[in-house]
């Protein structure tokens, strides 16, 4: 494990303690823009974050025939997440619906609803009642019933990388090059004709909510207020790479706007190699941004074990993170849980 | 696993369940007596306490740029608790300072502070509060929010086993040569003056606590004041050697004389095989002096599966216990932790 930022004591004081996982499942219409994503079955990508979820609950999908992949055949970092939970099992997996075009199949598992709806492509408004959909997140923290020692905050949100670098930019952070996306390559641009377009709608006078309502996702603002809130009762994992330093800028310009209190010394990110190494982005850079100090890990895993070629992608950057990957390693080895039984847990999934 | 005394039904019993790990931390002025002790770094002994808590925490030592060991180069036994809290974590690790003369450098972690100064020399007189310290034990064994299903109660105490052994005596207990110490070859000469010195403060008419004011330590008033309440709320292992059988033994005699009542069923003692096979001390024969049966272990774990030749030490009895070594290593044999990952585990910080 490496620190980012910050020192090791957060991580470590939670050796052995159990964890709750939550996946956030959101579709943004953003993700429809022909070449922008690269995470998931090309016409299907609305899927994903279902098919993650069916995988992650009960190890198999069941809204599709095959686990989502990248069109290079590069499969889902839910693999990952899964085997985790496999040799070192979450005190709980619990999902939450942020604007599912199809709910995922499964019975006993607990899917939050809060009545949010798919927003918008990017370019074309996204169209999120962000004050509200904050709120929403706000009052879960509140009423959320607390099962284990902490949190983990995963998500699946396809084109997730380009709705959080244009949140951060309209929200004013100089983040330009510095997000990673699924792709080895990022593909600058389509994503970047999207994001320029995204934020010529807003304007330096909108209020924070405006702005995030017209380019941002239901995932970032939700966990927004949701992390606010739940920081104050128990210590909170962002299970994620830029998308999730890209939530940290939301809660801080949040902050700064509507000057709320934040018990930032609760919470963390965590992430994989694959995005701390990236050079194509820079999520060192990103948490620099922040004017509150963050604990930040990235798992030391790769795949370099690993015999199977679709895994060896991940080594060469063609899928970095998700689903909380990079959280997921972190917590197996804070857990005794072994490189060697990782792979070996995940290459099972592809024979 | 070797039954010391009593049956294996205790340490079954427990197998798969949780554990909190305490550490009480406590440094006397006996320790910088020239000579006495082995435990740490020559000039710096009194910050062995801070180290191992470091060690134990975080995984390194923010103290000292190096972590504790012997003037032979024999690492502290923290190595092999911390190795065990990496392969199978206890469910929490704490603090309880019994009188540092420097707090260990750590966040996020619980360090329990009493108002508790490090004692002094117990050849000069120790001048503790014994009656106060107890008292202290007793009521935070009340306070406690108990974490897990049983407790570990690990200890720091440079020249511990000469207090204890000093106690014991104190007491009436017939315990010379039975003692265990950090030093291969037990350094009689100066442990056996400062404890003959130290008894000649001693009336045969003084109150337990008037005894224990003078020639014991914080750790071991404060614990047996912690074990009496404690072990009326859960099982309690006692990690440690010799001096956690001096521990019993104040116990035993607290119990006599203040008539307490006493839930022993619900203690054990755990230790290494080099306490239980050392031929300078005798811990089965500390244990028979007890008034009440007591069920002890020592792991059968030791170094011959190591190749590096400062842990081939410990074979050779230049260390054998401290900081809950062997109750650890009895926790790892419960929860399915095997010696090799044991050794692989303590070697990869010695590299």
């Amino acid at each position: 494990m490496q620190v980012i930022s910050g020192k090791k004591d957060f991580i470590e004081s939670l050796r052995g303690k159990n964890a709750s996982f939550l996946l956030a499942l959101s579709y943004t219409k953003t993700s429809d823009i022909d070449g922008i994503t690269q995470a998931g079955i090309p016409k299907y990508i609305y899927l994903t974050p279902t098919l993650d979820a069916e995988f992650l609950a009960v190890g198999d999908v069941r809204s599709m025939p095959k686990v989502a992949e990248t069109p290079k055949g590069v499969p889902t970092p839910a693999l990952i997440t899964r085997a985790i939970h496999q040799l070192k099992p979450f005190k709980s997996v619990e999902f939450l619906n942020l604007g599912l075009k199809k709910k995922p199949e499964f019975d006993y598992f607990k899917l939050y609803n809060f009545g949010i709806t798919p927003s918008c492509r990017i370019d074309k408004k996204a169209k999120i009642d962000a004050k509200k959909v904050f709120k929403k997140g706000l009052d879960f923290a509140k009423d959320y019933k607390l099962k284990s020692d902490y949190l983990i905050l995963g998500e699946s949100t396809p084109a997730g990388t380009t709705t959080a670098e244009a949140s951060a930019l309209a929200l004013g952070y100089d983040v330009k090059g510095l997000f990673s996306s699924s792709f080895k390559n990022s593909p600058n641009s389509i994503k970047e004709k999207t994001i320029k377009k995204a934020l010529k709608n807003i304007k330096k006078s909108d209020s924070i909510w405006k702005k995030l309502s017209k380019v941002s996702d239901n995932m970032l603002i939700f966990y927004a207020g949701f992390v606010f809130g739940m920081s104050k009762r128990c210590k909170v994992i962002l299970a994620g790479g830029t998308q999730m330093a890209s939530l940290l800028l939301l809660i801080d310009g949040i902050k700064k706007e509507k000057k709320l209190s934040l018990k930032s010394k609760n919470i963390a990110l965590a992430t994989t190699k694959w995005v701390y190494h990236d050079k194509n982005s820079d999520i060192k850079k990103l948490l620099q941004m922040l004017s509150f100090d963050i604990n930040a890990y990235a798992s030391e895993f790769d795949f370099s074990l690993a015999t199977h070629p679709a895994l060896q992608l991940y080594d060469k950057g063609e899928a970095k993170e998700g689903v909380g990957a990079g959280a997921s390693l972190v917590y197996g080895e804070i857990n005794g849980v072994s490189y060697e039984q990782i792979t070996k847990e995940v290459e099972k999934f592809l024979v």
